[in-house]
């Protein structure tokens, strides 16, 4: 129940940590363990994390939040001068307060469909880079960031995500996959995409627990060891490495327990599922065809007057003077019940 | 009891949270609150914290962790010309692999006595720049950083931190404390200076939570209000904005009930009060005259085999070919037995 | 002529100075002088600007390079969490390999029209970010930047840069213009703004030299005095500031006497009008409507191939598989007899 | 003569430049170049350059000043974890505003001993690093800074200097040479350090030309080619690539015809000599033994009042309440009866 006693689909992150999390840090929370993420408990989360990637010699090192994990990868992937590739809306080019630019990096924004972008847009951008007579007073792009699922709540497809890497791969610059809501991409029907296919096509990705179950984290995946010398002191200097690494590291190694991670997903878009059939039936359209825990609806006035009163909502954006989009998102804490109220104020 | 089974007193965080603070955590897991930091937990820690502080109108936020709270205060106090004032053995001087550099700060680092920086040290910097007919070509001094138990251990008196702001205060440039292991200065009786006291002397400073009992955080008190515009969205701008604010909030919030912090302190230096009278007692000689939760310890050869084969220790240096600086910690956590057992084998 | 013995056309700083600069450097070049520019020609060019902009009382600064003023500018007006509203085809946004994010701060960068921003798309930009419920984890605009002449060698009318300015004011953030080729702005018949005017309407801009008759250099114009407190020192830090400052003042010096700064244009744009004038009557088309010394010419295959046989221009870009935009550029050292022989080959 | 009429010894920048550099700017002032250094002037510089250095492949580019080339090739030659090594007294240590730290890299400054470095020095720096537990949370100490001649105008031998490059090479760092003022170190029969030594022993260096006869510019040499990729789009993201390369390339490409560069140097030498003998004979003491063109002379109270009347001298420091140190420096520009007058003053 939110503190304000409304109804509240606002976000994926408004409740605690999935209550195994709870249980499992205070059952080991008298053990003693060495700081900065060489203790048993962040060895094994790697380990579960190592096996469910199929990459047994990754590099995996968790940190604290998603802006802070972008900051920290694309430092650490770009020379001085170069600039990422994301998609206009990515969370990178918007709502970083720039984070990227901080670290003295260019986002190259490209334009986007739903959120995503094509294989066939990213690699017209690098043409022109390079077929450009005064490339070198340019940015180079030397990476490609991606979120899955996207700020839309929607996915690629392994065929996309095959035909992403490749271009990449065939311009010898890394990709990046942004997991912060992994959990409710491997919830979906709909999705074909799985960790080893990230593992295989991404060169550094990382897996969301702020917004999938955790009190906070998020699991830095570096499939190739060493692709990234030095990261452990990249993250120090970026203010980014946890003294009690043990707290991100019992996260994950309970999220990677008995498939812990999968189930969070699925909860979230059964519910999620529920809400937009009931939509649907009701008449609503849909802004984006998300087939994730976040559903943009779009409302007249009057919805948009009646649904606010009695259910919180994420603004999305004003589409013109009588129409708006909402986004409801549900999550691994969604409780059925709510569900079935919001339904019912529909 | 350390993973390793070995009796262990290497540092204050080897353990999870006060089992209040997890109990919370639990109590609290399911309330649905808004993200960062606007959550009713996060605003009852804040003004808990302006009351101990006697600051009703200071403006507080929740960080992960010490680094990044230095960086980001540091970065949004400086102007971009200016460096900052610290101890050649402060924690930014040394230990946080550029973490202030990679902001573009130099820091301007002064000799210091047992981990302290004096007010007349201050002052002769000052005055040299300012009389340097070269200054326009240097880094103008911007702030003073100092760091309260500092690295050694060590405590400011009243007075020399008086004598250090009334400095700062006349040359107009901010005074920021470093308060990783403030708990262990309350603790101690030594100390004469409260949390009023900095906050009518600093212009900025943080209360340890990672190192005083949490499961990680750090509070950021800036006692004038809007002292520095747009703190937020620096904060977010380094990565250092928590999604879930409330779950630094719950934690300070607990922290600063019932006087838990001040507790937290007091066993603490207890336990190191007894192993310092038994070092003395047994002819071992100490390297700082710390009164706080670190104590530092000259062993020989023989001393320091026998002993790191029973105890895990912090080592922090060498000082000749046959002697060395071992580092003991205790902290809330420390349990009576471990110093029985520990006293036994010196 | 060029080195290529080819007719070159390719752009305005193919030549050194314009010979009055080297006859005043060689007039002086022994005098004995302090460096850093606070010399006596330095301050005879910076009194002689002042004069010239009716800003008594501006602070004015030498550089050397376009990309670096713009640098050193941006840096110093913007605070660590605010970007800079350019043009997407304005030259920091595109040209200068990312100097800008290389200093932390993004190009927010808004549409063109024929390489100008108008005051209408600079408020909405505003009012969007200023009415955005997540604006705290955003850029914050937090100046304009303009050229004039733009990339596109176009001209904002006095109405133009008033409405811009008025838009900055009003919203409290300050308008900078890059005048890399101001003097041929000031050589165009059309340009109704003036030096007093510039100065009166933004907060600080540069009068370039290195394109306009100088071996190198750009006066940074700042009209309020201290506008932007020790950006000598910012200079400095950014590299930008001259050990023999006087060699800019010089040359400064002699564009600010006997109005050549002005005739320098002048000669330039009888040039171009002869040019454009010509390429009317032969039938060709104009990409953009420039006054000034830069033609964008739109050329077929075969015009292509045949001019570019014979006239070095600038590749500009390529508009479909058959046409492509060449850029022509007039400068104070172009010849008659160059103009004619051009004429002759349209 | 210096503007203030006074004899002036205070630096070796106070004129223009030498009278071949203009003669060759104004002869070939209406030749027409394609910008940005890749004109013919430019490209005979860097082969002459090339000639004298013994490295046929060397990358060579042409930049504006000093504390811009320093901050440009060690923000190019670290990775962003690394720090520089330099002397305490080393310009990027004191004297660059923090250009340094403004690219985000900590200065590791040592201990010096008349402005120099030692082998020994560095070796126990790097020792030291690389035996300390606690590395990662530190800056890794990533290239070595040193200049030739030193701030204190003291020379490094041969075998100084070899006794570095091979503790830099069998630690795998680079180690890079500010020649600042080059020339004045070839003018000395005391040196024994060549152009291709430095060239085979340092793995970057710049030759000065700012302080050595030219307008302004430095040339970058570094011998391997492709030692550092994309250095031409580093130079512009400083804002230090020159528009009219041309003019740094006229000028260095005279500065290394018919030994122009080493004949400036020895001119300097010979009044620096003279007054250095002069000084010894009429009991003064010097500060540092410096064999070039800066002489360090201590002053009491009454001899610096009597001096400064009559001579500009650069102000060093303050030693004791009634002593001070003054710099005396002599140029390719310094006149043999102004040398003469001098004499006769002290």
């Amino acid at each position: 129940m939110s503190q304000g006693q409304k109804l509240s689909f606002a976000t994926d992150y408004m409740e605690g940590a999935h209550p195994l999390i709870l249980r499992r840090l205070t059952e080991t929370n008298m053990e003693k363990t060495p700081g900065y993420g060489v203790d048993n408990f962040s060895e094994s989360a790697r380990n579960r994390i190592r096996e469910a990637c199929h990459t047994p010699l990754a590099d995996i090192f968790f940190l604290a939040g998603g802006t802070q994990t972008n900051a920290v990868m694309i430092d650490s992937i770009l020379r001085p001068y170069q600039g990422v590739i994301a998609a206009e809306s990515g969370h990178i080019s918007v709502h970083e307060a720039g984070a990227i630019e901080y670290g003295g990096h260019k986002v190259l924004a490209l334009p986007q469909h739903e959120g995503k972008l094509s294989a066939k847009i990213i690699r017209e951008c690098l043409e022109k880079y390079w077929q450009d007579s005064n490339r070198e007073h340019m940015v180079m792009p030397g990476m490609v960031y991606i979120s899955h699922p996207t700020e839309c709540g929607t996915l690629y497809s392994l065929k996309e995500l095959r035909e992403i890497s490749e271009v990449c791969r065939s311009n010898h610059i890394p990709l990046y996959l942004d997991g912060a809501r992994l959990c409710y991409a491997f919830g979906c029907p709909e999705n074909d995409v799985s960790l080893p296919d990230i593992a295989s096509l991404c060169d550094a990705f990382y897996i969301g627990g702020t917004k999938c179950g955790a009190l906070f984290g998020e699991a830095i995946v570096v499939p190739k060891h060493d692709f990234i010398p030095h990261l452990f002191t990249i993250i120090k200097q970026h203010g980014a490495l946890l003294a009690k690494g043990r707290i991100a590291g019992i996260q994950f190694d309970t999220l990677f327990t008995d498939d812990l991670y999968y189930k969070i997903g699925k909860t979230a878009i059964e519910a999620a599922d529920r809400i937009r059939k009931a939509l649907r039936e009701k008449g609503y359209s849909l802004a984006f065809p998300s087939p994730t825990n976040q559903i943009f609806v779009c409302l007249d006035k009057e919805q948009y007057a009646r649904l606010s009163n009695e259910v919180e909502m994420d603004f999305w954006e004003k589409t013109d003077d009588s129409h708006v989009i909402l986004r409801i998102a549900t999550s691994w804490a969604t409780q059925s019940e709510d569900v079935d109220r919001l339904i019912r104020l529909l």
